[in-house]
């Protein structure tokens, strides 16, 4: 399963608003359609959106093949589609540099990305399973999880589920143990769904649950991906790591972020540097517009949090392994190869 | 407000499964609706069990003051519309035996469990507000708390809410910093409710994002109730009340267990004794009603948690305060009186 794909002309991705209760594929012919499918999360996860940013440029260059500056308009509104998406624009502006090659370069470009995409998560899956090949002493693993870091997020396997997808399928994986992942339920949504696809064993459970299940020995180590890497290690993911961390610490269990290596930001110096954003409360107040709380409850809802490096065992990407409570630095531990075996 | 009370020779009860959108008061005449709204959790909570299951006893004796033992056998059917309630029980078995007195003295009895439990809620603030005036440093407290520890659980005020009602009542509560304590929600549908209700400033968050706001010095102490407490104060609660230990405990701040003596089970000698129950998958693969992870997902839903008494500054009762971190046992610290100022 692809998440987005470039099939007979068309842009072609699973619709994630309608997960986990049907599986919808939708084939977007319209740049309209493909910005609307961004907007309401249709397609979501930085990796996946850089795709789809390119690919939306690729359609408009095929459709508009003597127009340019159409080409150049469209592809700008696409660009605002979620304005805090980096990957997103990201995309448009390398599919456009290919612009004055004609349609098949640009979309050729749209197809490098994916590819690359792809690529970075077998690498990553191959780092991590080997990794914890070397840290968990038990024949098969059991490995706990946030959110939603698999083929979803990305265009196919994922950051930390795609370790734990490249574990199952080298027969070792004795159960994946995803949280919920409250407030948007990606864990239960997504998460649990992926796996359930795969055929991969797993238990869901509640957020809160996690830190305790860790303490009484459910889980060899826990896999979480990133949104932003810090140049010390500090790590911003999903609101719930931080108290996975605290408990895979206490309980003496690897901690681990998957993560390619363009989400690290050498430029920024550490955690406490990382402003948290608010979402608000209509996400805490309710649960898939069942209201919870009292009308008028105030709330604090952070969308992430952040994990100092101090907690991290290791920052898996695709081109290398570096082991903070080891005393490993991101400046110094160099670049290896891609993986693909 | 009273959660359950004996009012016009009735028993009338806050129907907590319409909280927070409706505020709607039982008035019970008959045993048969009381077993009902025990069994669908409209009463809840171990003290206001005790007083539901003694006031049935007095509405039975009122109802068959000739017939004694259809008394008897009509209580019995309602000591076990919660099996594994002890409370519930306790109150049946110590009203009936007032039985031989006739009604006016089971009444009495009732009564009299109703007014110990408010008065233990009344004292276990007044030594809980003192202990935080001792440990935090700012003029006005933060607190954080899980589940639904208030008047709801009791029959007024509470245990662990209690003492956050206490300080608000001195004047001295900047906020109370609820979380929302999946799976059933006691947080955001009966704590929030209870705060807006009484008029303090809170905010609720969903529960993982707890611990992250600790670590970011958003709260001064964590307030706890507890289902047990073993004799080496290792404390069985709510799912989800380990992480905010842990997170209490790295930021340098009071992690506190509040409950009365009875809560004590000295039988129990540390917290691996106790048996976790997994509460089954409804629970975690819904929300309200509303289905949020694929069919068939298999979970793991333990009640509760325990934390460990080197994680605990502070068991608060009716009779004492007891300090776990400093070294205080519970077998060695003497009770002091049920304080009322």
């Amino acid at each position: 399963m692809r998440t987005i794909d470039w099939i007979d002309g068309h842009i072609e991705l699973v619709d994630q608003t309608k997960l986990p209760v049907e599986f919808s594929v939708h084939r977007v012919s319209h740049i309209d359609d493909l910005i609307s499918d961004i907007q309401r999360l249709a397609v979501r996860g930085a990796p996946a959106l850089g795709v789809a940013g390119a690919m939306g440029v690729a359609l408009l260059a095929h459709q508009h093949q003597q127009d340019p500056d159409k080409v150049k308009a469209e592809a700008a509104r696409l660009r605002e589609a979620r304005p805090t998406a980096v990957n997103l624009s990201w995309g448009v502006d390398r599919a456009l540099t290919k612009l004055s090659q004609g349609p098949e370069a640009v979309l050729n470009e749209a197809l490098t990305i994916r590819d690359e995409d792809i690529a970075a998560c077998i690498s990553m899956g191959l780092y991590g399973a080997d990794l914890v090949r070397d840290l968990v002493t038990r024949d098969k693993a059991r490995i706990m999880t946030i959110c939603n870091t698999g083929g979803l997020a990305t265009v196919e396997r994922g950051t930390a589920l795609g370790v734990i997808q490249t574990i199952f399928e080298q027969g070792w994986l004795e159960e994946a143990l995803p949280v919920e992942t409250r407030p948007l339920l990606q864990g239960s949504r997504l998460t649990a769904w992926e796996l359930q696809e795969m055929g991969a064993p797993f238990r869901l459970m509640v957020d809160s649950a996690g830190p305790f299940l860790m303490n009484r020995g459910y889980a060899d180590a826990v896999f979480i991906g990133a949104d932003r890497i810090a140049a010390n290690g500090d790590t911003a993911n999903k609101i719930g790591s931080y108290s996975l961390a605290l408990a895979a610490h206490r309980a003496g269990k690897p901690f681990i972020v998957v993560a390619p290596e363009s989400t690290i930001d050498m430029n920024t110096l550490n955690g406490d540097a990382i402003e948290i954003e608010d979402r608000g409360s209509t996400e805490v107040n309710s649960i898939q517009g069942v209201q919870t709380a009292p009308s008028g409850t105030n709330t604090l809802n952070p969308a992430f949090d952040v994990t100092p490096h101090e907690l991290i065992t290791a920052i898996v990407t695709d081109r290398r392994v570096v082991r903070p409570t080891r005393g490993e630095r991101l400046d110094t531990i160099e670049l290896g190869p891609t993986r693909t075996k």
